[in-house]
């Protein structure tokens, strides 16, 4: 088959690049490190000329010699490559977005070789307290696209990582977001404050460790909030109730769980119906994992994980900016 | 007039040092920065012998003058040189924990120069989620000694700092405390997370921007908790809402009032009162000063300062373990 497009999946600490055919049939994917955090620093002659450019050389190495076959391959990037301290600014679209207003917002940036780069804008929400995403959006219409239009109304698209996301969308749209720290919080406390300090790691998920915090999070034990409860990872362990080895896996089900216990109450609010949406997960495995657990402890009943959301995004919003043969799905 | 006692507030950070005269008058306060986990290094000789141990030479500084002038002077000491990592371990006394209990549970060290340093035992409280305290135990026994007997039922000692201690009091007695990571959780996200990137220091405390704060954690966005609104420390910058000198107090102002917020609802359950407790403050005054505006937006209406809780906390337990004159007060 015959690739259509390149597209660059580019956030702060990897690179992942998919060579599609039509349809968004991936024909080739590969990983790099190269995040706009982490850019290669060694200089090397690009499309004959000595390039230092950190984006020109982590673009390069993604898919230089597939543009060396191909030169005229549309390509379009989402993700932090698109921030103030990306390769190009692309300011943010105002919810509600869809792949429409998305797709016809793009940012360019043209590289050493020639190449125009379409960089995907990211959203915000200008609520009273605001919320921004990059790249979140583009996996969010690539589950769109794989679901029926009116699955929409009782849906919540979940994105775990360090800044986790909770999207709801109406007919296609993002309408509204929330974000939550957690996965960024838990690591500085791993790393930096006197939790760390008496974990000792574990080479395998300890889910029994990681089920009880949540559940403390969801007991009245969690109504004194996760700034009191995640002092119980160090006093467990002092009263000898809580291993070295289960006190990281206990930390991450404890604040998984006050996240979810919190998004529950404000979703059954706001949808004002006791029932919970269904959920689909977006991201890492393992991480989707750890918040299938939780949420199911949290009465989430219905909970899916979507695949190639990221390359099915890319696809869909290439399409809406013309990029490639609209003729194609 | 006549020392009576040595009296130590030794801390992880630092370490004061009180000389104390019949009824607890100070005579003479020393602050070093000497903490059990920034010990002096450098070897010295004392009382005639080379000595290169951390916990005597902070020791010798703090007070080997007094000592040198009245060698029989008692000494007592609380906080965390009676941790696993301080000078002699003191196991933790159960709640409830009153003086008289406190004051038969010291540990002893008998430092290089022959003097008998007495150590209090923190406190620990075996409920559901265990908690632990060091050092705040005496301060509130000092806070005691000053109140009517009748005060207790309806009040609540706070004591903020890294990990706030709340502490319930019956009859002289410590029946309860809860503790929160605020302050370190605090500073390990403004140190080490991406909302520190763009705060920048202010030379003033921004009342403002505290109370802010304060107010989201009160309002409808607070109920997502605070792993989510911390997000809007960042975002309401990205706007243009907040400028990064105002970022770092907002910050601390939305933490502490998540804090309260919840403080204030699981006292309202606890008590089955819908009147909130009188609130009695220990600590570091500009903390306590933040604290005191954040109580006072969360309905606690009546709230005081407590002022050299630490050396009467010291000067009762000495009395009730019998290493002063008991005639004394």
């Amino acid at each position: 088959m015959q690739a259509q497009l390149i597209a660059l999946d580019w956030g702060t600490t990897s690179l992942r690049a998919y060579k599609l055919a039509a349809d968004g049939v991936v024909l080739e994917q590969r990983a790099l490190s190269s995040g706009i955090m982490q850019l290669p620093k060694t200089p090397r002659i690009i499309h004959g000329r000595e390039c230092a450019d950190g984006f020109e050389l982590a673009f390069d190495q993604a898919c230089g010699d597939w543009l060396d076959a191909q030169p005229d391959l549309p390509v379009i990037a989402c993700g932090m490559v698109g921030s103030a301290q990306g390769w190009r600014e692309a300011a943010y679209c105002e919810t509600p977005a869809d792949v429409a207003n998305l797709g016809k917002s793009l940012q360019t940036v043209i590289s050493l070789r020639g190449a125009t780069v379409h960089i995907v804008p990211g959203v915000i929400q200008r609520s009273r307290l605001p919320n921004v995403m990059r790249g979140e959006e583009t996996q969010v219409l690539g589950v769109l696209q794989q679901l029926p239009a009116e699955a929409g109304a009782d849906l919540l698209i979940g994105l775990p990582g360090s800044h986790s996301k909770w999207v709801e969308v109406v007919d296609g749209c993002i309408t509204h977001f929330d974000t939550f720290m957690t996965g960024e919080v838990f690591a500085v406390l791993s790393e930096h404050s006197i939790l760390g300090r008496t974990q000792q790691p574990s080479s395998t998920f300890e889910a029994q460790a990681f089920d009880r915090g949540v559940q403390v999070a969801l007991s009245a034990d969690g109504e004194l909030g996760v700034l009191s409860t995640v002092f119980s990872a160090r006093t467990l362990g002092l009263t000898g109730e809580l291993s070295p080895s289960l006190q990281a896996d206990y930390l991450s089900g404890l604040m998984i769980g006050h996240e979810l216990a919190a998004l529950a109450a404000v979703q059954r609010q706001r949808r004002n119906n006791p029932n919970l949406p269904s959920i689909v997960l977006i991201g890492n495995g393992q991480l989707c994992a750890r918040y299938s657990r939780a949420l199911d402890a949290c009465g989430f009943a219905r909970v899916t994980l979507a695949e190639q959301a990221t390359e099915r995004g890319l696809w869909q919003l290439a399409r809406a900016a013309g990029l490639i043969d609209s003729s194609s799905r």
